[in-house]
């Protein structure tokens, strides 16, 4: 593109560096800012450095946090018996949206994947039997993509903590609620019915 | 959306006031940014407040420039004599691309638009007239959209240009190159009939 000036090229450059974000978007995006107030696209600079400068994760469950200790692991009223193991801190907020989940998490801050070269060693997957070690846990939840990685994590974290004498469960797979039968592939639906559950315990309690 | 930080929440908050971005994509973007290097989300973040604080308008036609005269109008190699009138900086862009044109150009910042209470004092009009006045200008060429507001604008400049000793065009609408016939709607095709050009005269110079 024939950029009129270097400051528009290297916003543009910037902005075109973010996933699923290619140049046309970019400049759309920056000639949006261009025609803000000083201060909003001030406020909009700082809060991105402001984010990456300040933010930590937290020293019990590795989700990314204000403090040293997040606020679900600080709160008196979650349940520190019960941990469930998610990939990253967008599965945490999927989970809290849910409002039915009252146990605290474990952030892996990824998934086992040989091809992309990551193994357990790059995870909070030793923090994690450390803190299962150290605390009364009763049940670990795992909840991971139903993908060829999350199920290869289960897999590898259900090896690592057999031993411990807690309950190792993982999130229920299977039709999604207000899922028409025709369009389920049929992985699913195979494995939905190798798996089915009684009628009574299919209803939530 | 629950979010476990309020850093996370801001940044999320600011980046879903672009254009098509909502929440969710928002989210990604920022969480994109926390994978980076500091050095990179500063980088980020002064080209945006850089471009905002520095970037002026070329008072000679008013694109977005680094200086006080564009490189298009500050160039030695354009044709003075004939002003390109365009909506915004990407319609210069898009032109500049094409490698057809070796005028200079004007920007409107914008189209006549009754319906956004947008009015000619609210762009570039009168400093258009100031310069084809005080300059020997040969050739106005109307390169705006091919929308009700576009041709809104185009039939005031004539308006106001039309006592000017200068040649006025409007850049050729019609069918697109590799357009094909069928799936051209029915207004385009009709117009591109009855303003039908002798098959000399189609071919470019």
């Amino acid at each position: 593109m024939n950029f009129s000036s270097k400051l528009l090229e290297n916003a543009v450059l910037e902005f075109s560096k973010l996933p699923g974000i290619g140049q046309k978007t970019a400049l759309r995006l920056v000639l949006h800012l261009l025609n803000q107030d000083k201060s909003d696209v001030e406020r909009f600079s700082v809060a991105m450095t402001k984010l990456r400068n300040e933010i930590q994760h937290c020293r019990v469950c590795f989700n990314i946090s204000d403090h040293t200790v997040c606020e679900i692991c600080a709160s008196h009223k979650r349940d520190r018996g019960t941990i469930c193991v998610v990939e990253d801190t967008r599965d945490v907020m999927a989970i809290e949206n849910t409002n039915q989940y009252n146990g605290v998490y474990h952030v892996l801050g990824g998934l086992i994947s040989p091809m992309d070269g990551v193994g357990p060693s790059d995870l909070e997957v030793d923090t994690l039997v450390e803190r299962i070690k150290a605390n009364e846990v009763r049940e670990v939840i795992f909840a991971l993509s139903a993908t060829m990685e999350g199920d290869t994590t289960i897999f590898y974290l259900h090896k690592r903590l057999k031993d411990f004498k807690i309950n190792i469960s993982t999130i229920a797979r299977g039709i999604a609620f207000g899922g028409e039968l025709e369009y389920v592939d049929e992985i699913t639906l195979g494995r939905s019915i190798a798996t089915r559950v009684p009628y009574e315990s299919s209803l939530a309690k």
